[in-house]
């Protein structure tokens, strides 16, 4: 299970390996909010997002010999990216089964990392047996994206930083508003801030896509009535995590919702006031701070990834001029 | 005369005003490159550019009653941003002549961080002379944009940060090169790097607009023949600064020179691998690392400046796909 000590711990293992990003501001960006935003910037992490962070916890958790054999993904998005460099930089294999329609860039980088690509048919094969497959063929240990206490941990050293750097600045009320697809990097920063009683943590999802939100709201898990459909493709998963929604059912407040529009509209702010590259799925925080209502006069939010189609960040530019 | 007493005088009324900024790498850029670069990112500067240093440490050092009757600046770029919100950080008034044809997002942003902005017709007034009567009647002080020694000192500290963050990653040979205009940049961090006999300082510029390049060539103070018709309009300069030259002549190597286009790609390459905006000025350091020949393995280049016309960022991304 994930605890503060086992975020602390991997806050050591990460230490020198995964950077410590700089949390932004800007005057003018403020103006526009109405209130003072502060961002996270995960998207100058290694890989461009902060999923180099759990990927590196989880494969550095592992015990030395499981770890020699090398490990396993499946993702065709930042997950993939930020395990094959953790394992790259272990020196260990890392095999990241890939749909075979994800886009060629996403692929190469991937395989720039120095992974073993394998890719799937959607329609005709079955991915969780193939994962299956090479785990006991191989020896390969399955990392997940999010359902797991070390992934959660690493994602959570941002917590660690946020409240480091806050403090550094006096700051010691604010909502704290995190992008949410499975909660891994909202469950762990809730976590890392539960000492500090004056940190609440929000989730910020994309309109139709607002399964942790409307879960926040019940209580219980609740599913996307689709799979894709937003901009924000980084972040649509189908249902909140095991492991990860009860922490947010205990630590966070209410989720925030933004539309894919609000989105964009914040990567042109971010592009023109932080000088920032966020990805739609990395930007929706940020918006939920420029246009959510109800929010205190202090909003820290974490900007998650910077991985986007030159062509979306021409949309964002031409649609939303700053 | 600025010296390394000077900057760390400078680093310290800096310090929890500026932004201590990241020193950025990426995997892939460096594979582009074929050597390590690491990218001093002052693009995530406050107002967007290093300028805010020497804005601030120019008005910290004033006498206070000299400085309680405000500051004066021509410019119509990033050191009229810095200048103004260094102004209204310490209580001050700011007052800026621009061009009367300067771009509307330029005044206004200037007007955002509190200065007041006289326009003027390039053609029928006399800068100098409407500044002069400035200064005279309302007791304002002049902050040059390069040739003054607080404002060299305060851009300095850019090279002290590059020492702590080059020591911390076990670098002690590089060239660092710094985009260059007037050289206050360039002279500022060679000085603070002075003790670092492993770094070498090389200025970056346009091509055509090699004053300084040509200077240390020839070992005298070059001109220009043209004063426009680069993009990189930030560090388009008539000649190396008084005081800048002599430091730069007696500290620097040789001068790199990079096309437009070198500059575009660095750009839109910057954007994919680092997820930073550069403007086309605060990436020529960027474009000699990854495209000038006979440089060391590992580099150091300051992204001087992110405050980038949309049209201009839209161009490099369609003309260069990283």
């Amino acid at each position: 299970m994930t605890s503060l000590a086992l975020i602390e711990a991997a806050a050591r293992r990460l230490h020198g390996h995964a950077r410590e990003t700089p949390l932004l501001n800007a005057p003018l960006l403020d103006a526009i909010a109405r209130r003072r935003v502060f961002v996270k910037a995960e998207c100058l992490q290694l890989t461009g997002s902060f999923k180099f962070r759990g990927g590196w916890s989880a494969i550095s958790a592992l015990p030395p010999e499981a770890r020699s054999r090398g490990v396993l993904a499946f993702s065709s998005g930042n997950h993939a990216q930020g395990v094959a460099l953790a394992a790259q930089r272990h020196g260990i294999a890392a095999v990241i089964l890939m749909p075979a329609d994800a886009p060629d860039v996403k692929i190469d980088n991937t395989r720039a990392y120095g992974a073993e690509v394998i890719l799937y048919d959607r329609a005709t094969e079955d991915r969780d047996a193939l994962g299956a497959t090479l785990t006991a063929r191989r020896g390969l240990t399955l990392v997940k994206p999010y359902d797991d206490p070390q992934v959660i941990a690493g994602q959570g050293t941002i917590g660690l930083e946020i409240a480091a750097q806050t403090r550094a600045l006096g700051i010691t009320e604010a909502a704290v508003i995190a992008c949410c697809g499975g909660g891994g990097l909202s469950s762990g920063i809730a976590l890392a801030l539960e000492p500090h009683a004056g940190f609440r943590l929000h989730t910020a999802e994309p309109a139709g896509f607002d399964d942790m939100a409307r879960s926040l709201a019940s209580g219980a898990r609740e599913t996307n009535p689709a799979a894709t459909g937003s901009l924000c493709d980084a972040i649509l998963t189908p249902t909140p995590g095991a492991l990860t929604f009860p922490i947010l059912r205990r630590l966070a407040g209410r989720g925030c919702v933004v539309t894919d529009d609000q989105a964009l509209q914040a990567m042109s702010l971010a592009f023109a006031h932080l000088r920032i590259v966020l990805e739609p799925g990395g930007a929706v925080a940020l918006a939920a701070a420029l246009f959510a209502p109800d929010l205190p006069d202090t909003v820290i939010v974490t900007a998650s990834g910077g991985n986007v189609d030159p062509a979306i960040f021409r949309t964002a530019l031409d649609r939303f001029p700053a």
